[in-house]
C-alpha cells in the first residue's frame, strides 16, 4: 500500500481501450439484461459530444475538469429548470468527504443469485468470451475518466464490489475516477489510504457472493436515479448528481455565473452594510444590481481568458 | 363495487390471448430493457411444462390449484435442498391475510422517470405499437392464472400501480390471480372489497407518476429475489415464494408428505402420551416410526385416489 | 364497558355549547400559544359556511354525512388541482380499519414540559379560568361532529392523550366523531370495544405526563399537514385528509361523479369485452364516451333526487 | 390441523411434572449459563406462594384466572408505585389480538452459535442427560399454566422457535398458556389456526439454526425487562407485563377497584350531564364522591360473593 | 469563499439592533403564531439578566464566553437537579465536531405550506412591514451572540434553511454564533469552509420551499425540548443543551468545580496507585477527601483571580 | 485532561493483578449470572496459551502486537474456513477511526434494573466482597492488554458505561487496550482527547442508571457474537472481530501471507500492464504464479527475520 498512483497512469489507458471494446460487444450478448451499442446510442441520442468506442457519450476531458469546481446546488438549478428531478442520489458513506468526484458513468448491475439463470448466462458467456462473467469482467473494461457505478441493491453481506486490491486497480484504470456502489466495500482500512473518491452504503468483511452479474453499461437505478452509461457523475460531500451529457455545457456555464454571484454576495455581506435581503438572492437596489452586473461581466471575462490561456 | 366477479370470468380469457402475444412481441422491442421471447426461453430452459404464447413457462392449472394448500415452509424445504436460497420475499402489507395467492409470474419493471430516455422509448413504442407504454399496457396483457409482479423500487408517492378500478380489472383478467408490487396501491377502501390476494409495500392517494415503464416480462428483482416470468408464485400470510417451474412438481409432492406428517404429529401430540422430541422431527421409537410410515402410505394413497377421481 | 352509546347522545350537545365558548375565550389568553377568535376568523376567511361559537368554520352536518362515502383519492384529485399538496397524513395505527372518520377538526397542542414556562402558563390559567389547563380542559370543550386532533409530537411513553374512560367520553361528546393523535393512547383493549374511529402512532400503558398543554384550537402540524381548526377531517383505511372548508362542496360533488365513473368502469370491465385502456381513465371510443356521459347524467339525477327526498 | 385441543388436556399434565423436574436438575448443570434451583429460590425470595418442583414461584391457578381480566394499565399503576418501571415489553406481532395471555414465565435463552462453546456444552449435556440440548429440550419441560418466554435476540432468519407442530405441542403442554419470543416463528398459516396467544418479532420460513441453547429457566432479558422464571405473564393487545409474584395479589385487587371505577365513570358519562373533569380521574363534587364510594363498596361486595361462590 | 470573517465583525452589530427591534414588533403581529414582547417577558419572568430590545433575556457576554468550556454532562447535572429533564436534543449532523457552540437562542418556526393560510399571513405582513415574510426576514433580525434555532419539522427536501451565502451572512451577523435546524442545509461543501458551528438533520441540494414562516422568537420544539427565545444554547460533539437563563450562573459555577474535580481525579489515576472506586465519584479515604477539598479551593481561587484580572 | 498517559503505565499493572484475582473469585459467586473459573476453563478448553489468574486464556503479548496490523478481511478468511461465522460485530460509532484496537476480551453484562433481584444480588455481594457491585467493580478488575467489552443491551439514556474520568482510568489500567459497549458513553468531548480505541452505539449526557450488573467475565452477546472472556479482540474502521484463542496463531500467519499478496498484487497493478483478472485473486499465467511464489517466500523470510531480531 506504499505505492503511489501517479507514475503509471498513462501506460494503462491505451491498452485498455481496444480490449474493452471487444469485451463490450461480446459480453453484451452474454448478459441477462443486454443493451446493445445501438440501443445505447438510440437512448442517448441527445448527446452532443463524441462517443467512446463502447458507444457511451464522451463528455470531453476539459469539461470534466471544470466540473471539479461545481456543487450539487448548481447542478440542481439547471436540471430542475429542464424538468429533470430524478438525477440526484444521496445517503452514502463518503470515503473522502473533501474530495470531489467527477467522471463518466460506467454502469454495472448485479441481481440475487439464481443458479438456473446464472448457469444459462455463464454458458452464453463461455461461448461469447470464453470465460464467465463476474465483478472483475466489468472492472477490467474501465477507462480513464470513468466512474464505476454499481447496482448491488443495497446488499451489505456479500455485496462488496471491491476490497483494497481491486479498489487500487479501479483507481489506476480510471485515473482516480471513482466508485459508487449501492452496496458495500471490503477492507475500509486499506481503501482509506487510496486517494480515489468513493460512495458506498456500508462496509463488510465478506467477499462478494450470492449474486450474479446481469448487465454492463445498461441503464441502472441508483436510489431514485435512472443512470445512463456516459452520464457525467458529480459527487460532493452531500451526494451525487448524474448529469445527462446534453446538459453538461449549460450546467458548467451556469456554475461560472453562480460562483461569481456567490463571490460578490459574500463580498457585499463582508462589508457589513447590508441586510441579507438587500443583496441575496439578487440585489433590489438598481445601483447594486448594476454593480453586480459589471462585476459579473468582468469576472466572466477573466475566467474565460484564464481558461483559454491554458 | 357491488358487482360479483365470477359470472364473467370465461369470456375474457380467449380474447386476451391473441392480443397479448402480439403486444408482447411488439412491446419487447420498444422497452428500455428488452428481453425477447427467445431469451426468455433460453434463460428458463429447465422448464418441464408447455409455454404460454409469450414464451413464459406454463405451470399447469392443476398444479397451481394444488399449490393453494402449501406453505412457505414446505417450499423452503425443497428449494434450500437445491441451493436456491434467494426465492423468498417478505415485508409486504398483505391485503387478505387468510387467502393464499398462487399463479404464474407476469413481471413488470418501472424506473424513475428521465425524460430524455422516456421520450426515446415512447418514440419507439409509437412506431412499434402505435401508442405509448404505461402501466395499463402491461395490465392489458395479463392472462388467467397470472400474478402481476411489479418492481416499483419501493416507491410510495406516485408508486401506485393500481387503484380500485384497475385492481378490479386485474382480478377479472387473471381470474383472481393476484398482485405483488414493490411499491404502493391507491384506494385501499375500494380494493379491500375485492377478493383478490395482493401484497404491497404501502398505500398512497396519488396516482402513479414520475416513473417510466422499462420492461414487461423481463427478469426483475423483488426484495432479495430474481423473479423470472413464469415462476410459480406462492403467497401466504408470511410472504411470497417464487418457485422456478422445474421444481414445482417436487415441491408439491413433498408438501403432500409434509401435510401427512403434520397431521400424524399433531394426532400423536393430541394423545397426550409423548414428549415432543419422541415424535417430532421424526419418531425415535422404531415402532412409532413404523406406525408413521404406514399412516403416510395410507394417506398418500387416499390423496392420490381423491385427486385422480376429480 | 357494557354500556351503549346511542341512548344519551342528544342531551350532551346543548349543554356543551355555551360552556365551551366561554372556556375558549378564557383559555385562549392563558395558553402559551394563543390564537384568538378573530385570528381564527382572519386565517380561515375563505370559509363559505357559518361558524361555531368558538369561531371555527362549521361545515354543515349534511355535508359531513356525505363525506362518509368518499375516499382519499377523491379528495386528492380536487386538492392537488388547487395546489394544496400538504393536506394528507398517514402512518397511523387505525383502530377500526373499515370505519370512515369524518368531522370538524378540534385541535390541541402539547409541548415537552418545562416547569418555568408551565408555571407561568398555569398561573395565567388560574387567573383566567380558575384552574389549570390539562388534556381534559380541551376534551371538555368538544362539540358534536368534532374530531379531536392532537399534536403530541409522536410521543409514546407519557404521550397517551386518553385511556378508555376519556375515549368513551370523547365518543359521547363528539357523537362518534373521532380522534387523531400524533402520539399514543392507553388501554387498547378497552378502546377497541368503543365504536369510534381513532388514529394514533402507538400505544403505551403510562398516563399522559412530562408535557404541557400549549394550545387549543390553534393551527397545529400533524405529519406534513398544517391543520386549521374547523377543517373537514376525512379518515379512511389509508390515512387522513384535512380539507379546508372552502373546498368541501367541490370535493363532495366531484366524488359523486367519481363514484359513478367507477361504477360504470367496473360494469364495463365486468362485461369482459374490453381491455382496461379502452375504458379507463376515460373511454377512447366516442360511442363508449357517449354511453358513459349518459350514464353519468342519469345516475347524478338519481342521486340528487334521492338526496333531496331525504 | 383439524384436531381440537380440549379433550386431551388432563392426561398430559401429570406425566410432565416428574419428568421435568429431573430434566431441570440435569440440564441446569449442562447449560452454558447455569442457574441452580437454589439460586432461583434465593433471587425470588419474596415469592409469597408455593413453588413448582423446578423451584419457580407458583402463582396460584385461581389468581392466574383472575388475571385474564386485567389490562396493562392496571398492572402499570401498581408496579410504578413500587418503583418497578422495567416490567413491560412491547413491539411484538400479536397472534390473536383479542385474546389475553396469562401464565407463569418459563424462560429459555439462546445465543449465536459458536462451535467451540457449543461442543463443550453438548459434551456436558451428553454426560448429564444423555443427549444434546436444543429447543425441544426446553419445550418438553413445559407445565400447564406456563408461558414459554424465549430470548432469541430478535433473530428472524433461523430464529424460529417453533413451527405449527411444536406450537401445537406447546399449546397442549401449557393448556393454552402462550408463547413470547424475541425472535420469530415459522408457518404462520398453521399457527393462526391454533387458539393459543403468541407474541413474536417476525415470521420466517427457515427452521431454527445458527444458535445454541444457553439457558433454561435462567433470568433473561426481553426488551427492557429482566424476566425471572415464575413471573406472572400478562399479555394484552398492547404488550406484555411481567409481574413479580410478590405483587400479583395487589395488582389483582387493585384491578377490581379500577374495573368498578371505570364502570361507574362510564355510567356517569353516559348520563350526559357532566364534563369529563367533574367525574374523572375522581369526582370533585363531594356528593358524587360519596356516590362513587358507595358504588365501589357495593360492587366489590358483589364481586367477592361471586368469586367465593365459585 | 476566500474572504475572512474577522475584519468586519464590529461594523454590523450596531446597525442590526435598531432595525431588528422595529422588525420584531411589526412581524410579531403578522405571524400565524404570534408571541408578543410582553408574552415573552411573562413566560421568561425568572430571567435574572437584562433583556435584548426584542424582549429576549440577555445572558451576559462574559457568561457566554465561560460556557465555551463546559460539557453536556455538566449542564445535565444542574438541570436534572432542578427537575428540568427536557432540555437536551441530539441526533444532528455536527458540522465542526471539535468546536463548541454557545449563544442566545433566536427561534424561528416553519410549517407546511397551505396557501389559504399563507396568503392571509402575507397580506397581514404586507400591511405591517410592507413585504412578505420568509427565511431571510428572520435571518436579517439576528444579533451578535445569537444562535439561530429553526423548527423545520425534520424536512429534508425543501427544508434547507440556508445555503453557503446565507450561512456566511448568519456567521457575520451573529459573530460566529451558530445554527441549529431541525431540517436541512444546502451546499455542504461551501458551508464546511466557514468556521461557524452548525447542527442539522440532513443536507439537500434543493432550496427552501413548500413551507411557510409561522413564527419568529416564539416558543418552538426541537426534538424533546421546548426552546424559549433567549435560552443559552450549548452545543458540543454530542448534542445541544438549552439552558434557561435563570440557571446559567449556577451551571457555570458548578462546571468550574467539575473541571477541577476531573483534573484532580485524572491526576490521582495517573499516579497509578489507586483503584477507580477509591477516587471516583468521590474519594472514600478521609485523607484523600481532604486533599481533594484543598485542591479544589486552591484551583477555584486561581480561576477566580484569573477571571477578575481579565 | 492535559495529563499524558505513558509515564505511569508500568506501576499500575503489578498492583492490579493480585487484587483482581481475589475480586474475581468473590464477585463470581455474587453475580446474578455466575460463571466460575472452572466453567471458564471448560468452555475455552481449546485455548493453546497460558491463562490469566482469573482463568481467561492469555493470548501472548507478542501476538497481540502482531494483530495490530491485520484487517477484518484477514480474520474473516480463516474463521469462515473453520465454520465460525458469528464472530464479527459492527454498527458502532468508532472513536478513533484510524487506530486499531487489539486485546483480550474482559466481559461485563448489565440487565434492566429490577429491585427485588438487585437487592438479592447486592446482599450476596455485601457478604462476599463487602460492598455492592457496580460498573467500577468490573473496571477495577481490568488488566494490561484487556479490552473492556460491555453488554448494555443497546441502552442510550442511562446506558453510559463511562464518562471521561473512567475512560481515562480504563486507558491506564489496560495500557490503552480499548472499550466496546453495546450501549453508550458520556462526555464525548473529554473522551475524544484520550488516545484509546473505543466502540459504542451512542452518546448521552446521563450517567449510568436503571440497570444492574449481572455478570463479570461471563459469556455475553455483542450483536451477533457470543463473546467469551479472553477472546482476542481486533477492531478496525469497520467493526470488531472476536477471535477464539485457538485460531489466533493461524489468523496471524495467514495475515502475513495476505499482506505480501496484496503488496505484490498492487505492485503488479502499478506496472500498468495487466488486467485485474490476470493478477487477482491469483495470477493465471504460470510464470506470474511462479514470480508471486518467489516473492512470497522472500518477503516471508524477511518478516520472520525482522520479527526474530526484535
Amino acid at each position: 500500500m506504499k505505492l503511489t498512483r501517479k507514475s503509471f497512469r498513462s501506460s494503462v489507458a491505451g491498452f485498455c481501450c481496444t480490449w474493452t471494446v471487444l469485451m463490450f460487444a461480446q459480453t453484451a450478448s452474454a448478459q441477462l439484461l443486454s443493451f446493445s451499442k445501438q440501443e445505447l446510442i438510440d437512448y442517448t441520442a441527445q448527446n452532443p459530444f463524441e462517443r467512446l468506442p463502447d458507444g457511451r457519450p464522451k463528455v470531453p476531458d476539459a469539461l470534466i475538469e471544470r466540473a471539479r469546481d461545481i456543487s450539487s446546488e448548481e447542478v440542481w438549478a439547471v436540471l430542475q429548470a429542464k424538468g429533470f428531478n430524478n438525477q440526484y442520489a444521496d445517503g452514502f458513506q463518503v470515503l473522502h468527504p473533501g474530495k470531489m468526484m467527477v467522471g463518466r458513468a460506467f454502469t454495472v448491475q448485479f441481481m440475487p443469485l439464481r443458479e438456473d439463470v446464472d448457469n444459462a448466462a455463464q454458458a452464453k458467456a463461455k461461448q461469447a468470451v470464453g470465460k464467465r462473467l463476474f465483478n472483475q469482467t466489468a472492472i477490467d473494461m474501465l477507462q480513464p475518466g470513468d466512474v464505476l457505478v454499481v447496482d448491488l441493491f443495497g446488499k451489505k453481506v456479500g455485496g462488496t464490489i471491491v476490497g483494497d486490491n481491486l479498489f487500487f486497480y479501479v483507481n489506476q484504470a480510471t485515473h482516480g475516477g471513482g466508485l459508487i456502489v449501492d452496496g458495500s466495500v471490503r477492507d475500509l482500512n486499506g481503501i482509506s489510504e487510496i486517494d480515489m473518491p468513493a460512495y458506498f452504503r456500508s462496509v463488510d468483511p465478506t467477499p462478494i457472493g450470492n449474486v450474479m452479474l446481469t448487465g454492463i453499461n445498461i441503464p441502472i437505478r441508483i436510489g431514485n436515479v435512472t443512470v445512463m452509461p456516459g452520464d457525467l457523475v458529480v459527487g460532493d460531500r452531500e451526494g451525487i448528481y448524474f448529469v445527462p451529457p446534453q446538459f453538461v455545457q449549460e450546467v458548467l456555464d451556469k456554475a461560472d455565473e453562480t460562483h461569481i454571484h456567490d463571490e460578490w454576495t459574500k463580498k457585499k455581506f463582508a462589508e457589513g452594510k447590508y441586510k441579507s435581503a438587500e443583496i441575496y438572492g439578487s440585489p433590489s437596489d438598481p445601483k447594486l444590481q448594476q454593480e453586480y452586473q459589471e462585476y459579473l461581466k468582468k469576472r466572466l471575462d477573466e475566467i474565460h481568458k484564464q481558461r483559454s490561456s491554458k
